[in-house]
C-alpha cells in the first residue's frame, strides 16, 4: 500500500470512529454500504473494503456474510463531544470558548468570555452572605436539603416571577444546580435523542454543546434585531417539527437584541399551533434598564419554561438556578434530579443567594452595574470602529457587542492569532449552527478595557 | 361498551402510555401486534384495537396502512421515571426512600435515610470554613473556576488516592458537583440507551433510579459478605454483556459488607477478559476502620473509575464530588461537564472542602464517628433483635445495618403503616433489581435511637 492509499483508508477509518464516537452509529448499526461511503469520501469502494476490514480485525465493527458491516456491540465508544488536544490547539468548535476562558490563566485578557470580571463582582456582599451563614441554622450547614431547594429562595423568586405577571404557584417552581443543569435536565426530560431541537442563529454556544450531548438535531432560525425571523421560525417549525425551541428573554445572546411585542406573540401562536415547548434562559434579564416582552408571562407557564440564575449578577460560584414550568413537568423534573444528582442544589448556596436578593442591595447593585456597562459599551464600540470593527447594533444593555470585521477577516483566525498574544476572542461561528457568522465576533465590553487587546487585534489584522 | 369492556380498553391505554412515557417505546416504534399485546394483557383482540384506535384519536399513536400502529413523531411525553403522587401514596419504588426523606418534615424519624442525623455533623469545623471563605480571593468568591475544579482539593485528593496505593497524575483528577453527578457524568459518557448495566442485588437504590433515566438494562448479581458472588458475576458478564458494573468500595450499601481480596482480584480479571469498565464508589470508605481492598488500587485506574464525595462525613449541603480515571476519559468527561453544567462545581464547596481535609481535623472527626457508629451499631442490632429483626451480618463500620423481618412480614407493607405514624423506613426490595429482598430493611444506625422507632415497628408488627 503506498502512502496515498493508507492516508485514504486512514481518512475512511477515522470517519467511521467519529461517527460511532459522536453516536451517530450506536452498536448493532449498519454502516454505510461500500459503495454509497466510497462516494461520500470520495475513494474508490476498495478503500473503503480496507477500512472497514481492519476495523473489523480491531473488533469495533464486524461484517455480516451478505448484509454488510455493523457496529460491534463491544465497541464502547465514549461519547466524544469536541475534539479535544491541548488548548492552543484545538478546534474553533462550540466548546472553544468555554474551555480557553474557564481555564485561562490569570495573564489572560479574555474579551470573549461571558462573564464580568471579578471586581465588577459584589464581593463585599458575598462576604457578609457568608459570613451571615456561618451562623446559620445546623441543618442548612450539612442536609442534602429539600428536593425543590430553599423555601426562601423559591419564594423571593416567585415575587420576581409576580413583578414580569407571572402568578406561579410554590409547586411550579424548583432550585436547580446552575441555569446550564436547568436546560440540561428539561431536554433529558423531554427529548429523547434524535429529535429536533430549535435555536436561534446565531445563538449562546453552549446551547450547541449541551444539545449535542443530547444526540439531538439542531435546526435553527436567524435572529434579527426584534428576535428571531418570524416567516423563517414558522417554516422551520412546519417543516423540521421540533420538539423545543430554546432561546433568552431580555438580552439575546450573543447579539444583545430585544424581542419585539409583535414577534414574542406570533411565536407563541406559531408554538401552540404545533405544540411546541419554548425554553426562555432569563439569565441576562436584569441587566435590562426596561423590561422587554417574555414569552413566559403572555404565555403563563403553559407551553413556555423559564429558567435562570445569578451566575452573572452574583456569582458564578456560588452557583444556583430555577426552573419555573407546568406542575406536573416539575414533578418529573425533581424525580429527574434526585436520580442524576441526589437532591436539589446546595443549601448554603440557595441561602447566600436569597440573603442577597432580600432587601435593597440587589435592585442598587443592578443599578450600578447597569451604568458601569453603558459606559464601557460606548468606549468598547468606539475603539472596535477605529479597527473597522462594527456593532450589528447596540444594544439596551448587558455586556455583549456582536460584532462584524471588515472585509475578508476570519473570526477563527483571528482568535487562533491572538491566542498568543494571550487574548481569548469568541469568533462568530461558535454561536452559529449554519456557520453563517465567519465574520463576526462577541465582545464583552467588560473584559475589553485592556488596550492590549485592541493593539493585538490591530496588529493581527495587518498581518 | 359495558364497564368491564371500558375498563380493559383503559388498562391496555394505559400499559401503552405507561411504556411510551418510560421511554419503553419512542417516536416512530412499532406498537406491539394485535394479537401479541392482547395476549400479554390477557384481553381479547377487539379490546386492544379499540384501545388502539383511541390512542390514535387523541395523536399518541397513528395507523400505516398494513403494517401496523407507530408511535406518532408527534408525541411528546416527557420521561416518567416514577409513579408520583401525593408523598404517603406514592409506590414503594427506588425514589421512595428518597423522595420520603429529602422532603421530610422535621418532626419525622428516618431510620431508613441515608445519611447522619444533623447533630453528628461537624458543624463547628463547617462554620470555621465558611468564616475562613469569607476572607477569600474574589475570584473563589465570584468566578466559575477551572473546569478540573479547585487544585487545592484535587492535590488533597491525590494524596488520598496515593495511600490507597494509587498514583495517578493531576490530570487523572476532576471534580464534580457530587457523587451522584459524577455517576451521572460517566454514564452519560460510556453508555447509550439500550446498553446493560451490572450492579449488585441489593445495591444502593438511587443507582436504579439513575440507571432508569439512562433507559439502559439492568442485569444484577448477588451480593455475599464477600463481595459478589463470583460465578453469578462471571456468568451474568458472559451472557448479559454489560459495558460498566458500579459498585462501592469499602463499606457496600445497604449491606455494609466488604470485598475480599480473593474477590476483588477475580471479578478484575472477569472484567479484563470480557472489557467491562468498574465505577467504584468510596462514598462510605472513609468509615471503615482499616482499609479493604480497593478495586481501583488493583487496577491502577485502568478499567476502573474512582468516585466518591464528602456528602456524608463532612456536609452534604456543601457539595463536591470527584472522579478519578483514565487521562483520556477525564477529558471527554471535562468537556461534558462544561456543556451540561457550564463548569465544574462550585469553587467555594471546593475550597470549604479542601480546608476541611487539610491539617488534623479530619482524622479525628472520622476516629469520633466511627467510635460513636460502632456504639449505636450494637445498641440498634440488640433492640432489634428483640423484635426478631436480625441482622444479615454485623458491619466492619458505616451506618446501615441490612436486617430481615421474621416470617411471613411483608417489608413494603411495614414501611407503609409506620409511615402514618412518621417513621420512614427503607424496605429491601428498593435496593433489590431482582425484587429478591421483600423481608429486609435497611437501618442507619445513627437514626435509630428513637425508642418511638421501636415501638411504631413493634405496634406495626402485631397488626
Amino acid at each position: 500500500m503506498n502512502d496515498q492509499t493508507a492516508t485514504r483508508t486512514g481518512a475512511v477509518m477515522a470517519a467511521i470512529r467519529a461517527r460511532i464516537a459522536g453516536r451517530a452509529l450506536g452498536a448493532g448499526d449498519r454502516l454505510p454500504s461500500i459503495r454509497r461511503f466510497a462516494a461520500t469520501m470520495g475513494v474508490s469502494p476498495a478503500t473503503v473494503v480496507e477500512a472497514y476490514d481492519r476495523l473489523a480485525a480491531e473488533g469495533l465493527i464486524r461484517a455480516r456474510r451478505g448484509s454488510g458491516f455493523y457496529v460491534a456491540a463491544t465497541a464502547q465508544v465514549p461519547l466524544a463531544l469536541a475534539q479535544t488536544g491541548p488548548l492552543l490547539e484545538r478546534a474553533v468548535d462550540p466548546f472553544w470558548v468555554s474551555r480557553q476562558s474557564l481555564d485561562a490563566d490569570p495573564s489572560m485578557l479574555m474579551p470573549g468570555c461571558g462573564w464580568l470580571p471579578a471586581d465588577w463582582m459584589p464581593h463585599e456582599a458575598l462576604r457578609r452572605a457568608m459570613r451571615t451563614l456561618a451562623r446559620a441554622d445546623d441543618h442548612i450547614l450539612s442536609d442534602y436539603g429539600a428536593t425543590r431547594g430553599s423555601p426562601a429562595l423559591r419564594r423571593l423568586l416567585l415575587w420576581r416571577l409576580a413583578e414580569d405577571g407571572i402568578e406561579a404557584s410554590p409547586e411550579q417552581i424548583m432550585l436547580t444546580a446552575s441555569g446550564t443543569q436547568a436546560v440540561d435536565l428539561i431536554c433529558r426530560f423531554l427529548l429523547s435523542p434524535g429529535d429536533t431541537v430549535l435555536v436561534d442563529d446565531p445563538c449562546y454556544f453552549n446551547f450547541r454543546a449541551l444539545l449535542r450531548a443530547h444526540q439531538v438535531e439542531l435546526a435553527s432560525v436567524p435572529y434579527t434585531p426584534s428576535g428571531p425571523d418570524v416567516a423563517a421560525f414558522e417554516a422551520t417549525v412546519a417543516e423540521r417539527r421540533p420538539r423545543l425551541y430554546i432561546t433568552n428573554c431580555a438580552l439575546h445572546n450573543p447579539t444583545g437584541a430585544t424581542l419585539s411585542p409583535q414577534t414574542a406573540h406570533r411565536l407563541l401562536n406559531i408554538a401552540a399551533a404545533n405544540k411546541l415547548t419554548i425554553v426562555e434562559d432569563d439569565i441576562f434579564a436584569d441587566f435590562e434598564p426596561e423590561p422587554s416582552p417574555r414569552l413566559s408571562a403572555l404565555d403563563g407557564l403553559e407551553r413556555v419554561i423559564r429558567i435562570g440564575s445569578f451566575s452573572k449578577t452574583l456569582s458564578a460560584s456560588v452557583r444556583c438556578g430555577y426552573i419555573a414550568a407546568r406542575r406536573d413537568w416539575i414533578d418529573g423534573l425533581i424525580d429527574l434530579q434526585v436520580a442524576t444528582a441526589f437532591g436539589g442544589p446546595s443549601p448554603v448556596a440557595a441561602e447566600m443567594i436569597a440573603g442577597m436578593l432580600a432587601g435593597g442591595f440587589y435592585r442598587k447593585h443592578m443599578e450600578e452595574l447597569r451604568r458601569r456597562l453603558a459606559r464601557a459599551r460606548r468606549d468598547v464600540a468606539g475603539r472596535l470602529q477605529t479597527l473597522g470593527i462594527e456593532p450589528w447594533l447596540m444594544p439596551r444593555g448587558g455586556f455583549y457587542l456582536w460584532c462584524r470585521l471588515p472585509g475578508g477577516f476570519d473570526a477563527a483566525d483571528l482568535a487562533r492569532a491572538v491566542l498568543a498574544d494571550k487574548v481569548v476572542l469568541a469568533p462568530g461561528n461558535v454561536f452559529s449552527v449554519s456557520q453563517s457568522a465567519p465574520d463576526f465576533l462577541r465582545f464583552n465590553v467588560a473584559q475589553s478595557g485592556d488596550p492590549h487587546i485592541m493593539a493585538a487585534l490591530a496588529r493581527a489584522m495587518k498581518r
